[in-house]
This record gives C-alpha cells, structure tokens and sequence, in this order.
C-alpha cells in the first residue's frame, strides 16, 4: 500500500500551485466555507479503517500493531472494489471514552470512518457515540457489513426454497457485534419469527443477565417466548445462523424443519461442519472462501462506503444497509443455485451496484 | 491524492493471502515480535503530517479543515522528493493535552510524525511531549526544516564571503518557531554569536517578559550583552535572519557591517525589500520563489524523513539535522554564486543526499 500523488510536480510553477503560494487560496476559500473540503481536498474519497486491536479476525485482543496488517489488507480491498482511499488507523488505547475522543479528533481528514475488529460491546457504544458526534458515515464492519451481506444470502435463499423471508422461522446462535447486528438487519429487512441465543440460552425478556444491547433485542425478536437452549430455539425451526465462534451439537440440528437454510459463519472453524450441515439444511452457507457461498463482508463495505461518500450521506440508515443487500442479492438473482446464493467476492458487477442503490438510498432519505 | 494498491487480487488465492485467512499469520508475528511492523507493513514508510490548523502558513488560525489543502500539497512533496508515504491528519482539538493524547493514540499505524502548522508556543511543548512519548520520529517542520535549510544556505553565504560560521556576528529577528528553532540550529552548527530580537526588542537575562523558550536562549545566545531593539542588535553585525512575519526598518540595516548577509524568510511580504537589503548585504535570500535564494522547506523534510524511517531511527537529532544541512550545502558547495548558495526546491540530488547524511548520521548516534 502506497501513497498515489495525483498531480504532476516538475516547475517551479507546478509547486507554487500545489503547495505555498497557490494552496493559500484553497485554504482561504475552505475557511469560509468548509463543505468545500468536498470539492478541493482528498475527503470525499477517503475513509479511516479505525481499530484497537481488540478484536482481530478471530486472533482476539492482539494490539493495534499487529492489526495494521489487516487493516492494511482492508484498505486493498476498499480501493479495489470500491475506488475507496482508506487510511489504517490503529489505536493504542481500548478506552471506549478514548477511542470516542480521539476518533472525533482526527475525523476532519477523513470522509468516513470505517471501525473494524473492536470488541463486543464497547462496540456498540463507540460507534453509537461517534455517529452521534461526526457529520460523516460511521459504520462498523464485523456488524453491518456482514449483516448486509447475510440479508442478501438469505433473501436468495428464501426464493429458492420458495419462501419468503416473513414467514421463515430464523434462529440466530450468538449476541456478539455480528449476531446483534445480524438480527437488526433481518428484521429491517422482513424477517419476523427470528430468535436470538447467546452462551447462555434463548434471550427472552426474563433474562436478569443481558448486557443493553442485548436487552434491546428482546421487545423485537422471539415473538413465540421460546425459552431454554439452542435445541429448544432449533426446533422446528427453518434457518440457523451462526455468528458465535463456537460449536453447535449436530443432535439440536435435527429438530429444525428439513430443507431449510443454515450458514454457519464462524471461522476458520464453523459452527456446523458443512458436511454435517447439509443433512439438514437444502443450502448451506459459511464463512470460508474453500466451501460454496461464502459470506464475505468484501462484497458489502466497499459499495456502501462508495455510495455513502458519493451521495454525501453523514450517517448510514438501515435503508442504505437493507438496499445494499438487496443490490448484493439481485447481482445472482437470475443465474443462483443452493451452491451459488451470493455473488464471488471477486464479482466487479457488486461494488457498483451496491453503491448505485447505497446513494439512492440516502438521497431519498 | 489517492491511496495506490501494492499487491495485485485477482483471484481468490491472492485474496485470501492479501486478507483473511492468509493475513492472521502475519498478526500473529507482529503479535510475538512488534518489531516485525517494520517488514510486515507501511509503517516503515509512512508518515502523518499532523496540524490543528493554528498557524496555516499566512493564514493564522483557520482551523483543521482549511488547513487540509496545505497537509494534502506537503504530502504530495513527500511522495515526490522523499518517497515517502504521508498521510494528512488534521486534528478538531487546538487543546495541547488533547493533541499530544490523540497522536499519541494514532502513532501504532505510522513511522513517523511530521507536525505542520501549530501555532506558537504550544508547539514546543507539543513536540517535546510527543517526542519523549513516542518511539518513532517527531520533527516539527516550520521550526525544524526551516532551521535546516537557514544553516545550509548560511554555510555556504559564509564561504562565499570568505568568512567562518563560528566568526559571524548573526541578527535573528522573530522568536516564534521558526526563530527559536533557527538560532538553536545556528548555534549546533557552529555559530557562537548570535542575538535574539522578538516585537519587544533584544533578548537578554534581565527581560521578565520572556516565556520558557524564549528564557532558554538568555544563557546561550547574545554573547556581548546587547540591550535594546532591533538597530541595536544589528549594530556591527553581519548577518541578519528575519523570521518574524514583520518589517525591519531602513535605518537599522544601515548599522551592518557591510558585505555580510540578509535573510529575509516572512512569506509573502519579506521583513526587507530584496532591493533594498542588497544595497547592505552581498548575499540576499528570502522565502519566496521569484527571488534567487529561495529558502524552502522541502528541501529539508522528504529527505530527513526518507534518512530516519531508512535508519529506523526513533527520534530526529540535532546531529542528523546538521547532516541534513551540510548535505543541502554540500549539492551546490561547487557551483554556487551569490544568487544560488541554495539548490532549487526541484533538484532531485537534494532529497537522496539528505536522506544519505541523515540515516548516517543517526546510524552513527
């Protein structure tokens, strides 16, 4: 990764325009008026991958510093399949106050924050706090970029079981940044009967032991009252996804509803093998890029930031997030099959199209 | 500006080497080893440019936004005369404390801090805290680079009038950054007599009006005790250096020893016409690039930079920025006149030199 200089510098002239005497007047004109940063500054293209290091891929709390390598690979991804100029940004604190304030500091560089890899639920406070606060998109990846990318499987996987989304039973295993979002998503997008398990069973409104966010999910999800365990949500259910890190015991699998759905997205290890999956499910999803369908946030967040700078969004709606799965979806809508529910994440059509519908989006908003 | 992709994905396999999974092996050795950033990511070539926006060249304090053009211009000159990869931080805080915790925070993702634009004192006190916080380079630009290019081009004005650097009598007016930074270079690179004139007059033990930096001349500057203001100072004296963004009257430089040297830095209006300063000196440089003798930053910072990442260098020492001097002095020592004691902002050997002497130097601290 590199810095690219856009303008040619080989006169005397050539400096005095980029640089001092010439850029005073930029600088004069942004003075008066600041949304001209838009129009004269690199912001409008470039987004800040912000981490803490809390988090990372499924190697935990390892520090900013090795972070940066995937941080690194992150903003590869944003200038390949969205034009993106994204900046690692790897923090040396895990104070939520500190990340909030620090974040807010350095936001006038940048037209996006992208936060990535912190942990669950700081998570959900850092980036509540920062959208607050910051006139620019705020989104965290590990939660909305794979729950948009979720809807678009699931959305395609309910039309080739010849359902639709409102009418299947869901189970989502594991409240963590993912799950949490996940199931936000689903139900923006038209999910209705979807049930919500942590570690420590069903989530339902007599729980004493639920952090906020979790607590928010109960007036929401679990519309039957199912209590107990994950075979207790499973039974008869149509889809499972898991977003735990953990294992599912093949014997809850087989009380759900056959011919249903199930994307076991923990990796490198899923929570079902897919194997196994497959004798109880008509398509099978997971994290991995070695099985059929993976789920690959690559497919969301370089469209979304793409469309939310070009619209000039400053905040990213649950609208922008259900038509960017939508976009994702429609790119395989005519050629799909139960080993082909979302497009590779090499598509050069996805990007596009997720942007297209991502500015649409917010200029109708 | 953009953010330019060094590794090619074109199928899955390079996506999976460039992002996950491929990518948790190497955070995982960054992880056991911090060290390994250096090899393993853009650190090792990459710097932010940081500023709150309170003293934007000219302009004053027009806040981090405005200052955004001038950050995103510098950069460009770090890419093209140093190689190196410079990303503009423009800080919403002009708080000291908040400014040295939020660079401090954000310091993981790069290999060096290049701080721009901060207004008077705080800037020392910035630079001092981040400096000791820090391991890596923190080199303020407006005191440093100019400081840098003054003692090359005084180097060489001194041989072209046949005299010693340590023999001069040196005049700096202006006390701010740059003034403060200039004197102290002088005197590291051999300059034993030099005064200090700020808005009040000469600077000496019995003034009760100094702040700290200020105070921390008294015991190493103004050798004969001079009191009073500037025409005092300038009485005798060889070469005067103004950074002070104001004007110097006629009559003071009529004091000078003639055939000595002025140096007239305020951009755009320098504190003394050209055409006036040549009628009392034999060599004559401003700030300006339709002027011979163009005293110009750039000529210093891509190379001090390219020097210490190349070194690994962990903070930027008054001997590699007398290195960077000789080496500036040194590109045109050969060829110089009395209208070309500096090289062109645009000559190519300058930057490599620089970068040679500098990592040198540091390799040898």
């Amino acid at each position: 990764m590199a810095i690219q200089s856009t303008v040619a510098l080989s006169s005397r002239d050539d400096l005095a325009l980029a640089y001092t005497p010439g850029v005073a007047r930029v600088s004069e004109a942004i003075a008066q008026d600041p949304s001209l940063t838009r129009e004269y500054t690199w912001v409008r293209n470039t987004v800040a991958v912000v981490t803490d290091g809390s988090a990372v891929l499924g190697l935990g709390n390892i520090g900013p510093r090795a972070a940066l390598p995937v941080m690194e690979g992150k903003a590869v991804l944003f200038k390949q399949f969205g034009g993106v100029d994204a900046v690692p940004i790897c923090l040396d604190t895990q104070d939520t106050d500190e990340i909030v304030r620090t974040v807010t500091a350095l936001a006038p560089s940048f037209g996006g924050i992208n936060l990535e890899d912190i942990s669950s639920p700081r998570c959900f406070e850092i980036e509540r706090r920062l959208d607050e606060a910051l006139p620019i998109p705020v989104f965290h990846d590990d939660q909305h970029g794979t729950a948009i990318v979720v809807l678009a499987a699931l959305t395609n996987a309910a039309t080739l079981l010849g359902r639709k989304l409102g009418d299947l039973r869901i189970v989502i295993c594991g409240a963590g940044a993912a799950g949490v979002a996940v199931t936000r998503m689903l139900l923006a997008g038209g999910a209705v009967d979807v049930t919500v398990v942590d570690s420590r069973g069903v989530i339902h409104a007599s729980r004493d032991d639920l952090n906020s966010e979790k607590r928010s999910l109960v007036g929401v999800t679990n519309p039957r009252g199912v209590t107990g365990g994950i075979a207790d949500a499973l039974r008869g259910a149509d889809v499972l996804i898991g977003v735990s890190g953990g294992t599912i015991d093949e014997s809850a699998l087989a009380g759900m509803t056959p011919g249903g759905a199930i994307f076991a997205l923990a990796n490198p290890h899923p929570e079902v093998d897919p194997a196994v999956a497959s004798r109880y499910a008509s398509v099978v999803a997971t994290g991995r890029s070695d099985y059929p369908n993976q789920i690959n946030n690559v497919l969301a967040f370089p469209g979304v930031f793409r469309g939310a700078l070009d619209a000039g969004a400053r905040t990213i709606t649950d609208a922008m997030k259900v038509a960017a799965a939508t976009a994702i979806a429609n790119v395989v809508a005519d050629s799909m099959t139960a080993e082909a529910i979302v497009p590779s994440p090499l598509d050069p059509r996805v990007a596009p199209a997720v942007a297209a519908a991502v500015a649409e989006a917010a200029q109708s908003a």
